[in-house]
């Protein structure tokens, strides 16, 4: 099929940030686009060649858009994936698959199937109800402390506790959930993994990710993770060996941990472009949103290697501040060496909402890291 | 004044290539654009907020354009400099100024302000009327060969021709025109300068330009010029007075010759983003798309260093192929290290018309200009 013809339409699950990221490139490639969103405000309305208004998880508006398009990707985990397998039954591509979405859409599945794969993951107990915690505590099969998440996606931190004592458990969703052991992990990495149709793969470098306390968001990314070359190696395996499981096509975001004793355990997965590859857009020879593209169009991936080390931090909605959004003192760290904001063109701001990040690119990745922190001092997400 | 919010609006008069470029930056910034272009297919027609249909050389189109929006820059030179200065009188902020357009517009008076103003050019006679020329060759103040220039801008290598005989002033077109000296040069090399209104400046790297035999179009610009830092010295001095003279905010790219005896030379100027530039999007900290957007709007200027040599290959249409564009082994070129596509949109071909560029980035400028090659040799811009 000849993508670079307007015969061709691509179709994106989605209109927030990462597909505003993803089109940069489709304009870039001058591919053909339509996007569908549930809100008229969606950052990518605008960049795509269509935009159809409808709701993700509705089975008929996800089929109706897949038919008219020749190549179906996402954004976004939370879309209609029965919708999905239908348009796969006759003949449409759809990437990431139906299947690999049912695989992580659900917490409770995404952990049995790491299971079930041999993949090392932190051990964990399902439960349908939240309720039946208390019950395994009681019989002590459960001990604190433990992390409760939800099967259900939670963003911006939502849908993961920290569960140190039985008060910890009240007012928590009522849904399915699972228990999963508390890691004592020395840091957590990622590894994004690239896959084409004919089976192409590639790896970008590991990388660092540093969490808010509190928020339980990404708050720096590191590329490369300042970790040894045995360390990195390994992490890198466990993420081909999950990208092997999945037989995804397309982009896999793999999240891990590094246990105190140097174990890497699978956190979690997204089968799609990933905060923790933001920082290619600048640092890499090839953006992890132009390299999603190619995968999904079954094109030769791109060099992944790193033209200069990169941190990214992810601008948050501050505290205290719900309203239409001001970036206050965005001109100061643009005064910053080598830093790039990237605003996502989101109006309405609310504490840790994802509004937008920086890139950071140095040859020296700590002089990196130190301006960084400087970024995070400096700029603030604010209501005016 | 608030770039970053809503109340902001910056204009684009011309919705070519270099403004679809430019709109990849104001969305990153979340920056809120108007666009004005004659041609409903124009290239930035998606991803700016507004599209207005308008001839650019029309005073009252450009001035009702620039009447609402806060600042008013250009992608193309050909636009009603009246209307802009116009507007400035209001106290619109036009970058570049009408002042500055004015002086290159006319190739004539960009000629006589290089004279001027004590900056090295290439000597030449101006005309009214190509018919001129004969009288003068007639009483000896001019001979064979020189450059005949068109005073009024050309485009893809149009308005330039090498004049050696008598035969080859026949059918030149009749206006205003210019003949200058043919310059043995070893090189043409070209310096882009940032500038924002509190006067900051920076240069990118010199660049080496190679042009194509024929279509006297840039075949390959090559970042950094491979040239000897005493030369780039020279060159950057040169490129730094020409952009004091015009006191230019934006960009202002400055085309050099690099003569047998070593001497610089300024060929011609643009005050905006440049072909000579395109290769930053991928080899520099900051792209000249994004630096001309903090430029006029008076935001700190970015890092111009370059992450990796960079080479930058014009993809323009084949001889004899005019009709419905096709890139003829684009998927193959795409296998090459670090190579990346751009593809303006342009649903046309015709022979050396500006279809779009690639660029090649690698740690070894060697290695990028063999790769270059290859994509030279393989992808071809046909009609089908």
């Amino acid at each position: 099929m000849n993508y670079f013809s307007s015969d061709f339409k691509l179709g994106i699950l989605g209109g927030g940030q990462l597909g505003k990221m993803l089109l940069n490139n489709t304009r870039k490639f001058d591919i053909y686009t339509s996007v569908l969103d549930a809100s008229e405000e969606a950052p990518s309305k605008i960049a795509c060649n269509e935009f159809h208004l409808g709701d993700l998880m509705d089975y008929q508006s996800v089929y109706n858009f897949g038919k008219h398009v020749d190549v179906l990707t996402i954004e976004i985990e939370n879309v209609n994936v029965d919708a999905l397998e239908a348009l796969e039954k006759e003949g449409k591509k759809v990437f990431p698959s139906s299947k690999t979405l049912r695989a992580i859409q659900n917490k409770a599945t995404q952990k049995l199937f790491y299971r079930d794969n041999n993949i090392p993951t932190a051990n964990f107990m399902r439960f349908a109800y939240a309720s039946e915690i208390k019950d395994a505590i009681e019989n002590e099969s459960l001990a604190f402390p433990f992390v409760w998440k939800s099967a259900q996606f939670g963003y911006d931190g939502n849908g993961v506790k920290i569960i140190r004592s039985i008060n910890d458990l009240n007012d928590l969703p009522k849904g399915e959930c699972i228990a999963e052991d508390m890691i004592p992990f020395k840091n957590e990495l990622a590894v994004i993994v690239a896959r084409n149709e004919n089976g192409a793969i590639a790896t970008y470098p590991v990388v660092e990710m540093e969490f808010h306390p509190e928020a339980n968001q990404v708050e720096y990314v590191i590329c490369p993770a300042r970790i040894n070359n045995e360390i990195a190696t390994k992490a890198t395996e466990v993420a081909l060996k999950v990208s092997k499981a999945f037989n995804h096509v397309g982009l896999l975001a793999v999240e891990l941990f590094l246990t105190q004793t140097d174990e890497i355990l699978v956190n979690e997965v997204a089968p799609r472009p990933h905060n923790s590859g933001h920082h290619t857009i600048e640092s890499s020879y090839t953006s992890q949103f132009e390299q999603h593209i190619r995968a999904i169009l079954n094109l030769p991936l791109g060099n992944t290697n790193t033209k200069a080390a990169g941190v990214m931090v992810n601008l948050v909605g501050a505290e205290n501040h719900t309203g239409n959004v001001h970036y206050q003192n965005i001109e100061t760290i643009m005064k910053f060496e080598g830093v790039t904001p990237h605003i996502y063109g989101k109006k309405q701001t609310r504490p840790f909402r994802k509004m937008g990040h920086v890139t950071i690119v140095n040859k020296d990745i700590n002089k990196a890291r130190e301006i960084a922190e400087e970024v995070k001092n400096t700029i603030k997400v604010i209501s005016n």
